[in-house]
């Protein structure tokens, strides 16, 4: 009997329920070839319910996706809901509730992909940025007083306890390793300024590299020149690991990179749990319905969600497929200009699969 | 009788007594040719000093410093000194002490300057990035507790008041207007995670913007998709406001697009003080004493102080000698490789003028 994994699909947004259904198409052309089953569990979180419900998404819900072997996501964001309620009670809920600690984003360019970098190639842009999702100003401690008032003070926290420090480090190290490239980690941070916060993760990084990780080099960059050596010398990098907001800037910077939103995916892992994949664009409310956004970065997302799941062959095979019709189809990644629609994007990959 | 000003100089550490070199002999050569005097008084604050005497900056220079009508900074950064040490005492004590509440960085490709980012040129890349520079997290606000236990807190707190938010958007609204290129302001944040501070930043950016400058165009972007505009679409900004942290992450990538360190400069001002220059790269200490440094950076950093001071001739003579060179003479930014030595660019350049 083969196995059957029950998938949580969140499609969300704008183009989300276009670009999950082209991902769905392709995980289901490698359930049948590689010989397991899928069964999809649908949820309708996002704008449209809560403008009609005022839910965002219910605690039940939660227990329900706790359930799940995996979730995935299509995209999150409306424009008639104030910027932060389905991010942070959609996205941030589910990361935090289900402890996703960790937020994996494979920064790579696909031959055939238009990289904004000069003389760059697939052999230079090729690394893993491994952004600590549980912590920093994410937390949304914090608070304002004298609202509206001349005097008004806001104060947002960026915190870290050892734990999470801890545990996100032994994954990268650990990462670093399976992965065996360069086998080089580099924590990206500013210890020159947050002298208290970095003077923690760089303990916890030196501790931990020289006592059980000592095949792993360890570098250090200031978060600027970070910034800086992703556009003109990619190629140093290896592996990155980084605090939460940091991350956040650094893996959409390495998106663009990769050829954007078009393809750029990433995995909000709980190593011990539950975890949900999504790619890393928005929804894009503009081309919503017209059936020409890329779904390529939504069938990446599916890709690592089988990979994470242990279906390596059948990850590889998405991968594969991914790269195929990157280099002799698709003319280009941006919405509207490939020179095929959304599904028969999906079509093309699912075919090749 | 003709002016005089009296600019403070901080050469520092490593290589930033070669590169302010080159800027001051550029100044003397602006000065003489437009007509006023320029007095410089010689501060040793660095690494050096520090590590012979403990101290970094005292009191009393502080109080020296707000003399001037200028300070001109080479690089801070000594190998033998924990990181944090010089930055917080003395670059950033000066920034927090004379309240130089802006930092201003303009992002421009000099003609024959080589850019990381694919076709683009010098019409693409011409934009200016105002950072916050008095608040945020480098404040140094925040703490640790159980240090050094399995359950070490450390804590930093990004704070603004109102005051420092309004300040700021006035002179940034002020210099789009002086600008008048696109009279477009573009205010990058978080408004979706940050929701306490960049509430405070959005209100307060809409209220002046609707009360006072009805004429400039307001555009909102996330911390994360301005560094993707900035490598895909640099031609998309005019002006771009941003919090301290954020500004220091999105103009150093800023800087990389406009050929990186060895042409980036920027100032702290104080609109109402006592302002200070620096060319934004490191102390470079291993390239120290070699004569091989780029010193473009520090003599742009120059112009920045001559307009600053309302020599406006002059600092367009230093910038229009810098394009001469940049365009014809040197062959690379980078140290050792430019086909010039430091002294002999710094000839170059006064040369011209
Ligand atoms: C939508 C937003 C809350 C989210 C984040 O900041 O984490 C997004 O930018 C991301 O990177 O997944
Ligand atoms: C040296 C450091 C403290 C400083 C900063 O972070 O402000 C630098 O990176 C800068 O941008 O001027």
């Amino acid at each position: 009997m083969s196995k059957t994994y029950k998938i949580a699909l969140i499609p969300g947004d704008g183009t989300g329920p276009e670009v999950t259904r082209e991902s769905v198409k392709v995980l289901k052309a490698a359930a049948a070839k590689f010989g397991f089953n899928l069964e999809f569990i649908n949820y309708d979180f996002g704008g449209d319910r809560y403008l009609r419900t005022g839910e965002v998404l219910p605690d039940s819900a939660i227990k329900e996706l706790k359930q799940a072997d995996a979730i995935l996501l299509g995209a999150i964001g409306h424009p008639d809901v104030k910027p932060g309620i389905l991010e942070k009670g959609i996205l941030l809920k589910i990361r935090f509730e289900l402890d996703q600690y960790i937020n994996l984003r494979p920064v790579k360019l696909y031959p055939g992909v238009d990289t904004p970098l000069k003389d760059k190639g697939p052999e230079h842009i090729d690394y893993v940025v491994i952004r600590e999702n549980s912590g920093d100003v994410y937390t949304g401690a914090g608070g304002v007083t004298l609202k509206n008032t001349p005097h008004e003070i806001a104060v947002q926290n960026m915190m870290y306890n050892r734990m999470q420090v801890d545990r996100c480090l032994k994954f990268a190290f650990e990462y670093t390793r399976k992965r065996n490239k360069k086998n080089t980690l580099a924590l990206c941070g500013k210890t020159n300024v947050l002298t208290y916060v970095f003077d923690l993760w760089e303990r916890a990084f030196h501790e931990m590299g020289e006592t059980h990780f000592a095949d792993i080099k360890r570098e250090y960059y200031h978060v600027d020149a970070t910034c800086m050596w992703m556009v003109k010398n990619p190629e140093w990098f290896d592996v990155i690991v980084t605090t939460n907001m940091f991350g956040d800037i650094i893996t959409d910077l390495g998106a663009i990179t990769q050829g954007g939103m078009g393809i750029a995916a990433g995995g909000n892992l709980n190593p011990e749990g539950v975890s949900m994949f999504e790619p890393i664009g928005g929804s894009a409310p503009k081309y919503t319905g017209m059936n020409v956004i890329n779904p390529l970065a939504a069938i990446a997302a599916g890709g690592m969600l089988l990979e994470h799941l242990g279906e390596n062959e059948a990850a590889s095979a998405i991968e594969d497929a991914i790269k195929f019709v990157t280099a002799y189809k698709l003319k280009s990644l941006a919405a509207g200009r490939m020179g095929y629609s959304t599904s028969e994007t999906g079509d093309l990959v699912a075919e090749h699969i």
